[in-house]
This record gives structure tokens, C-alpha cells and sequence, in this order.
């Protein structure tokens, strides 16, 4: 083999990667929300990573920002005569959902509660909580023309149940905030405002800049101070909605529907959930309840899970009228911020429940023999891989965290943690 | 909103997908297989689905023909000024996890025993078994200069296991191959040939093409007759190891490495695996131990499982001796084998075990009570979305293979296979 040179590898800025001890946590996570999610009998779908660039481009109308984020595939040497479509991953999970929908329309039961979780990629600039390469955890449920309100309020409860029970979270401040942008849309037509996106755009932002700031730029809009103020009165009432004088049937819906999902939700403890009509979420596509939840003590980290409901997921691609409810947890966002808080210390877990030792060469087939009988009683055993002095067996045991070590000739088991030797029975020892 | 234009979407060939159904069985296999590595005290790790181009390149040497399928991404509206390092979807989870140790090899603990299930990119022309997205299931140890032959044993083991405990597995026919490179090529050695991999080549091709075409073959590469009938001679007497006569160092240890193998698998069932001579891999970088798993009535189908022993994992990437041994399996290649042969029909399975009916709007939220104290018992609940006739109700839980119906104005559960009902208490019930 002739010398060849080295590639010194190095980390790829926005795609994170763990070392196994990490990741064994994030696989919990992935445990633990899947079944969250299929407590509630929805079922998982995966979709290709990529979609035909068509698909992503009929969804997004061209011209959208997301667009520069997208990427698509090349091959390294292409073919002459390659005429083949152009492939894109996807950047989410509701643009897959859309057209899987609309593909399996025919073979597809509705409503069509589903759940995905798979990774998406983005080209965008990476920063704090923002990768390339991420998971998502979407829930969904779509039906066929019209979908009852009350899985409006499911989501959060899952949501909530969900986050609540992730490894690491207790401790966490994190709070859902619910509205209807039904309510805020009514509002503004109800005063004869004209550019509703752009005004809905800067309340947006109240959660990130100043409120004077934004009253100024709704000024700049052309709103007068006395519609500034209205908005900011109906925003106030949040938490008393009854209390909200609406100006016209878009805007009694909207708060009879937010008021709908938050007595579905009345279960949840104290400070769970928040109506908070400043909630606009940025997409177009929402139409009725938006869903959004942050660190209550980090609100600049951006959402750790955010969703709502739309009136119709897959025009683009079927003549049917879909509407669905949806929500997205922020996977990656959300684990990289507990990693970094450093919440996962304690959380470190062997890939092993039990070390064998090997006392000699000679002893290796009767070592087997009694991994086999443990593993079949679901155990979890490493065998170790060498006749070495048992101080270099034990100190494997160690530096790999597994909490017990198994001596064969004398079928002893000892503690890691506290140090117990004790004799152990192949049929009823557990770890 | 302005009337869009519809984009019906088409399956993209090679990138597979499936409905819930069969999903569900998908991850079925996934939780199986992650289990079975786990109960040997190997560990997950996952890497991103991209390296840098420059880090497959260092790997392939370039010129490499795996270099055609190679999918490099491209943003797809680029920024001027955009000087990123180019980056390629991974096409096979060994180039990730000898950057991966190369990269983090202070920081793992060694013998590094490691699995890896993700998705997988060739942009090759899909075909029966070949897809341009799928999945692989990789378990691999590796360690410091030497590892310990008995790693080589462990590898069939867990893979008997696990393809033997996979539903739909049941009634299908496959055999683990075994052999050692040592042996053919210590032999090709000691008959004085050169062109040893051109030989090892055909060889290899002793599963799809006639002897004596292959006979054919090695005679234009130069060999002689009676060469020729050594080679068959040997490959002939795969399962009578100690009679073959070794003519050098080389072969003499191939077939004592394999005789070793071969006896840390006695305790699998008779067929299970099998010494077989004839087996090479194409792969250049196997050193010794090669395996390869094919269904026994369909061997042109191609392998499900392959693997082998490498000497120098990661020489591309770091200054280090890091012996290994790993083992695939080609997960959708063997997925898609039984979902043709509908060996899944029957295993179709409900994603909740119980759905509660709605009677009326005004039993929702006593509804939503029930479903929560299920739900706290591990019971998978799907609550009806709406007050609508029984027989509606029913037939959506016929639809979507839901075993069970509750009926919470009487508390009466319906059996829907045997259409048995009987009352059902909360704290006690199970699916």
C-alpha cells in the first residue's frame, strides 16, 4: 500500500455531531416524544429526504426567502444525457406532508393524524440554535374539508405532556402561548387597515424589540395613535378574552375559537399554556390558532416549538380542500440549548448494564455462553475482549460508565458505584 | 388568494416511501435491530448526513468508481463571495465512522463498538434491491493496533440474531458465508500469481456466473490448468478447514483465523452460517474475516448483509493503527425482499389500541378525561374527532385497524374482531 496522505478531519460548522455518550440521550428524547406522540394514535410517516425541486418550488411560488436556504443535489460526475429532475432536500416537514398527502390521498384514512421526525436541511448561516442539518418532531392531523376545532387543543396537551417528560427538562421555564390570528386580522379590518401583513409582521416582534419602537413603526405604517392604541388594549386582554369587544365576525370567531382551545385545555397545570394575542407566527399560511413556545427565561433564543392551523395544506398539489393543525418541536434547537446548560451531566448512561470479564484465553466460550443467558433475560452485556490483568478490565468498566462488572470463575458481581461484591445467579440477577 | 396552479407530484424512483402501515412495520425492523446491538453493549452514534467532498476524496483516492454516485450539494441560489467547503451525502457509513474516530479518538473509549443506522445516498440507477435513498444498519468495533479475533465470531452471532428475530422473517432462507482473504490469497501467492486482485475478482463472481465460464476467465489472466484446480480444490474444501494444506505463513493463518471463527459459532443452528472459500468482497480494504448473507433461493438478489475485518480503519484521517471488524445490513434491500413478497400482509398493525367514541359535543371533555387515564397506563387512545353516528364511528375504526371501540356513555369496549362487547373499567382494562 503506498503512503498516502492525511486528511485531517475537522467539525462542519451548523452540522452537529455527538459522541456517543450524548447521544444515547438524544435517542431517549427520540423515545420518549415518539411515544408521546403515538399515545395520542398517530402514526409516523417518513418521507425521502429530498423532494423533486418542482414540489418545493410550487409550494414556495418562487421568490420566497426560504428559497435561498434550499439545497439541491448534484452528482459528482454527471452523465451526459443526465435529464433527469432536479432533486432538493427538504427544508421541512410540512412541504413533504403536503405532498405525500396529496399523493396518497386515495389510500389514506381521515382525518390523517400523523407524526414525522426526521432531520431537514437548511443553507443558512449558523448561530445559536440555528444548524444545516436539524431535526424536527412534527405532529399533524388533516381532514377532508372541514376539521373539528378540538385538535386544536389536543396539540398543546401533547406538547406539553411531551416536553415535560424530556430528560433534562425539569427546571425548565417554558411556557405554550396560544392565539388566533383570526382575532388580530379582525381586529385590523375592523379598523381599515389596508397592509395587514406588514403591520401583523411588526407585532411579531413585540417579544424582541421595545413596544415604543414598534408603535413607531406602526406609526411609519400609516396607523394612528388611536388604532395603536386599540391593539394594544385587545393584546392586553390576553388573559380576559370575554372581556374583548369584537369588531366584526372574523374577530368574534377568532376569540370564540381561542376561547374554545383554552378550555380544552383547562387540565394542563397552572402556566402551561398562555393566550397571548401578540402570538402572529410568520408564515402566510395560518389561519386560525398559531402556537409558540420559548424559555420564558430566554425569550431571544427563538421558538422551541411552534405550529398552528391552516385552511388548506396541499393545494399546490389536489383539487381537495385539506385543513389541518399542526406542530413542530425544534428538536435540535431545544437539545443544543439543554447540552449547552450542561443539563445532561448527570445523564450519562452505559451502552452496557453489565462487563464480563474474560479470565483467560481458555474461558472465553463459557464467557459467551453466560452473556447469551443474560442477554436473553433482556440484560445488556459486554463481554470483555481480552485475558488482560483485571485492573485494566475493571478500569474499561469504568471509563465506559458501566455500573456492574461480572467475574465468571467466581460468578461475583461488583457495584462500580458503591464498591459491593456479592455473588450473583445467571437466572435472576438484574441490574 | 390567487388560484394556484397544481403540481400533481409522482413518486421520485429510488427514493422510497411508504404508507403508515407498512412504516410502522419499517420501524418495527429499526427498534428490533437497535435492540439486538444493544444487548451486546454496543453503542449509537450518528453522524451528520453530509462530510466535507475533500473527506470522501482523501478516502476514495479518487478515480474511484463509487465517485460516480456521489451526491454533492449546492445551495441552490448562491451567494457571491459563498467560499464554504464543498460538501457530499455520505454513501456508506464507513467513511463517516473512520473520520468520525480519526476526529474524536481522544475522547472514545477503546475497543470502540459502535452502531449506526441511517440513511444512505448512491445516485446510481435504481433497480430490484438498489435504491438511491436507503437505510443501512452498521455494527463495528474497533480498537488500537490489535484487536482480538474473538470480535470477528460476535459479528455473525448478532447478525443470526437479529435477522432471525425480524417479522416476516419467519419461513425465509438465508445463510451467513464466511471466509478469510488470507486463505485464497495466500494460495494465489504460493502459486506465484500476480494479478491477484483481477484473479479475486472473478473469483468473487463464482455466485452468478458458470464455473466454467469463470474457468474460462482465469485462464486468459494467465493462470494455469492445474493452478486453476488448486483454486477449485481449495474453495472445495470450505467445510473441511484442517485437510486443506496451507502453502505459506498467510494461508496458514486465514485458515486458522477462520477455524477460530468457525468454532465461536457453534452454538448457532445448524445452516446458520457456513465456511465458504469462494467469498471475497469486492472491497479492497478487507484484510481477513469477510462475510456476506444472501437468501439461499435467491442469491442473484444480491447480499443483505456483508462485512469484514479491515487492518488500518482511518490511516486517511489520522496517524493511528486502528484495526477493526463491522458488518451491514443492507436494511432496505431486505425490507423491500419481503414487502414484494407481501410477507407484511399480515402484520399490518393499528397505530392505537383502543379508539373512544364521541357521543355527543357535550361528553368531549369527560371523553378527553378517559383518554388521559388510559394514556397514563401506556394504552395507546385515539379519542373520535366528532359527535357523528355510531356506524361512522365504527367503520372509521374498521378502517384503520383499531382492535378495540369504547363506549364511554355505558363503558362498554367492543372487540372489532370478534364483535364481543363487555364493560371495561379504566384502572384495569388492557388492549
Amino acid at each position: 500500500m503506498s503512503k498516502k496522505s492525511i486528511y485531517k478531519p475537522r467539525p462542519v460548522s451548523g452540522f452537529p455531531e455527538f459522541l456517543p455518550e450524548i447521544r444515547r440521550i438524544e435517542q431517549q428524547w427520540l423515545d420518549i416524544i415518539r411515544e408521546k406522540f403515538e399515545l395520542y394514535g398517530y402514526c409516523s410517516i417518513e418521507t425521502p429526504s429530498i423532494e423533486e425541486l418542482a414540489v418545493i418550488e410550487a409550494k414556495s411560488d418562487g421568490g420566497d426567502d426560504a428559497d435561498k436556504e434550499i439545497y439541491v443535489l448534484e452528482r459528482l460526475h454527471k452523465e451526459d444525457g443526465d435529464k433527469e429532475a432536479r432533486l432538493a432536500l427538504h427544508f421541512d416537514q410540512t412541504v413533504p406532508l403536503a405532498r405525500y398527502t396529496a399523493q396518497h390521498f386515495n389510500d389514506l384514512v381521515f382525518p390523517f393524524k400523523r407524526y414525522q421526525m426526521q432531520r431537514v436541511w437548511r443553507g443558512e448561516r449558523p448561530q445559536a440554535g440555528r444548524f444545516r442539518e436539524f431535526r424536527q418532531c412534527d405532529i399533524d392531523v388533516i381532514n377532508v374539508d372541514h376539521l373539528p376545532l378540538h385538535f386544536d387543543a389536543e396539540m398543546p396537551a401533547i406538547i406539553w405532556e411531551t416536553l415535560s417528560s424530556l430528560p433534562g427538562m425539569d427546571g425548565e421555564k417554558f411556557q405554550i402561548q396560544i392565539s388566533n390570528r383570526k382575532i388580530l386580522i379582525g381586529l385590523l379590518e375592523g379598523l381599515g387597515v389596508e397592509n395587514i401583513p406588514e403591520i401583523t409582521r411588526w407585532i411579531d416582534k413585540l417579544d424582541k424589540l421595545p413596544k415604543d419602537q414598534i408603535a413607531n413603526e406602526l406609526k411609519n405604517s400609516g396607523l394612528s395613535q388611536n388604532d395603536i392604541q386599540k391593539i394594544w388594549d385587545t393584546i392586553e386582554k390576553s388573559d380576559q378574552l370575554q372581556s374583548i369587544t369584537a369588531l366584526n365576525e372574523t374577530m368574534k370567531e377568532g376569540i370564540e375559537e381561542l376561547q374554545f382551545v383554552m378550555n380544552g385545555l383547562s387540565h394542563l397545570p397552572e402556566g402551561a399554556v398562555v393566550a397571548d394575542l401578540s402570538i402572529v407566527r410568520g408564515l402566510d399560511y395560518y389561519t386560525g390558532t398559531v402556537y409558540e413556545t420559548r424559555f420564558t427565561d430566554d425569550p431571544d433564543y427563538g421558538a422551541i416549538c411552534a405550529g398552528g392551523r391552516y385552511n388548506d395544506l396541499a393545494s399546490h398539489y389536489i383539487n381537495k380542500k385539506l385543513p389541518g393543525v399542526g406542530i413542530s418541536i425544534g428538536f435540535s434547537r431545544l437539545f443544543d440549548k439543554l447540552l449547552k446548560k450542561q443539563k445532561f451531566i448527570d445523564l450519562k448512561i452505559s451502552p452496557a448494564d453489565v462487563l464480563i470479564t474474560l479470565p483467560n484465553e481458555e474461558s472465553r466460550s463459557s464467557v459467551s455462553q453466560l452473556a447469551t443467558q443474560l442477554r436473553q433475560r433482556g440484560i445488556k452485556v459486554e463481554q470483555y475482549h481480552a485475558p488482560q490483568k483485571f485492573g485494566k478490565q475493571l478500569s474499561y468498566a469504568e471509563k465506559k460508565g458501566i455500573p456492574y462488572v461480572w467475574f465468571p470463575d467466581t460468578n461475583e458481581v461488583k457495584n462500580m458505584k458503591t464498591g459491593e461484591q456479592s455473588k450473583a445467579d445467571t437466572s435472576t440477577w438484574k441490574p
